[in-house]
C-alpha cells in the first residue's frame, strides 16, 4: 500500500469499524470546527487526535506535563477522511497501537460521529520518545512499554 | 516508500528543498501555535498547508468561497515533522502538484523556517472536487487544469 | 463599573457561581488548548462560549447554519480569568442572558471546572440579528423572544 | 463609558484610525479563521491581539518564553467588532499601552485590513506579571517599565 491516494473514483480500503480500537474517547465538537462549507475543517481531526491519545496517555500516568523527563515528539500524521463531521456532533475518537519500536509507537485513531459504527476520518500519528533536554530518542520504559502493547492491535 | 514510519534510529528521506516546488507564500506563526514544549503543535502545520494552497487558489482566481459551485473536498493529508518550528517564526510554505487526476489534485506542501533552504516540516493533501449540491466528483474544469499543470513537479 | 480593569492587588467582582445561570452545557478540552506555560491560553475561553451558546440556540431549533435568513453577528464579546483550566479538564459553561434588545442579546457566560461552583472564567458575547444578505439589523421574532425570555437572569 | 454594549442602532464610539497606535505588527490570514458565514470567527480576533503583543514583547527582549521568572497573565480581554475581517486578508495589528500599573499592564490593540485607516475590530488585553512559580503578582522591572512608557497612548 503506498501514499499515493487513489483517485476518487477507485476502490479505497473501508473505513474502520469500532471493533478494531482498544480505547474510546468522547470529545466535544466546537462553532469554530465548522469551516465555511458548514463541515469540520481538515485540519480539527487532528486536534482531536491528539487530544485523545495525550488524554489516555495523561490518565494512565504515562505523561506528566511538567516533569515528564522524557517527551513524545510527533515525527508523522496522516489522515484521511471518509465523512462529514460538523460542529455540534459528539465524536468518539478509537484508538489502538499498530507499531511498537525501541523508542517509537505508531496510534491509528479513528474518528465516529455520534453512534456511527463507521469512521468518518481514521488516520495515524508518530510518536519518538526523546529526551525532554537533548532532543535524542531514548528507549521506552517498562512500565510505559507494557500499557502500550495492551494496546496493540 | 510505505506508510509505515520507519523507526526514528532508520534512515528517513532528507527534508526537501525549497528548489522543489513551484510556489511560495509567506505565513505568520501565532502564540497559541506553541504547544506546552515550546514549539508548533503537530495540528497547526495542517493548517498553514490548508492556508497555503487556498491563498494560492483564491489568487488564481480558481477558488470563490461563495460562488463556486464545485468545492475541493479534502480526502487525504499527511505530514512528516524534520524540525521545528516555533511562534514568532515566519515561515514560507512551498506549494506544487504531484498529481492530477480527473478531478482529483494531490498537492505537496513543504514549510520552511525563516531563511532556511531545508524543510522543517512537508506533507501532502488530496483534494476532490465534487459538485457544491450533491458532493458528486466532478472532472477539473480547463482552466483550473491549465493552471494546476503549471504547478506540476 | 467601567471597563478599566482594577489592578490586580485591588477587589474585584468575586468569581460567579453555577446558581447564576438558566442553562449548562459540558466541554471537552483539547491538548492545543495548552499553551507554554501549561495553561489554556485565552483565547480558547471564547471558543468555548461560542460553542456553548451555539450548541444551545442549535438545539432549540433557533440556528440552522444554511437555512436561517437572519444571522447573529457578534458584536462584542469579554473575558475575565479568575483561575486556571487545562487540558484534560472537563468544562461546564453556565449560561444565561442579561439584556434582550429589539435586535441584539447580551449572554453572560462561565466556564467552571470539572465539578467546581467557582467560575475559572466568565465574561460575556453580544449577538446582533441582521437579515443574511443586506447585513441589516432586524427584530428578533417572537419564538426566539420567548426563548430568550426563559434565559434571562 | 459602562460595559453594556448599546443597541446597534444607538450609537457607539467611532472604531479607532491607525495614528492612535505605537507599534504596528503585520499579520496572515488562515483558512480555518473563517466561519461557516465565510468571515473571521470572533475568537480569532484573540489570537491576534495575542500574536501582535506577545511578538513584540520578545522582540523588545521582554519575554523569554523559557527562561523568564516572571510571566505576564492574562487576566481580562475585550473585543469589540466594527466589520468584517476573512482568509485571504492580511491584517495590521496596532498596539499602544493605556494604562501602567505596579505589576498590569493593559494593552489597546485594533485590527485594520489590508490598507485601511479604520479599525474593523479593537479591544484590550490585561497582562498582570507574576511570579512563574508562586503566581503571586510582582512589581514590573525598570528595563521593562521603561519600554512599556514608551508604547502609552
Amino acid at each position: 500500500m503506498t501514499r499515493t491516494p487513489p483517485p476518487a473514483t477507485q476502490a479505497r480500503p473501508a473505513p474502520a469499524r469500532r471493533a478494531k480500537f482498544r480505547q474510546f474517547r468522547t470529545l466535544t465538537t466546537r462553532w469554530a470546527d465548522n469551516d465555511v462549507y458548514g463541515h469540520m475543517n481538515n485540519v480539527v481531526h487532528y486536534g482531536l487526535f491528539d487530544s485523545a491519545v495525550n488524554g489516555w496517555l495523561i490518565e494512565q500516568g504515562l505523561l506528566d506535563l511538567k516533569a515528564s523527563p522524557e517527551i513524545g515528539l510527533v515525527v508523522e500524521t496522516s489522515c484521511r477522511y471518509h465523512g462529514e463531521l460538523a460542529f455540534p456532533d459528539l465524536v468518539t475518537a478509537g484508538i489502538g497501537i499498530s507499531r511498537l519500536g525501541r523508542s517509537s509507537v505508531r496510534y491509528e485513531i479513528a474518528l465516529f460521529r455520534g453512534d456511527s459504527d463507521t469512521a468518518a476520518a481514521e488516520g495515524f500519528f508518530v510518536h519518538v520518545y526523546v529526551d525532554r533536554q537533548t532532543r535524542k530518542p531514548v528507549a521506552i520504559g517498562p512500565k510505559m512499554r507494557s500499557k502500550f502493547e495492551e494496546m496493540l492491535l
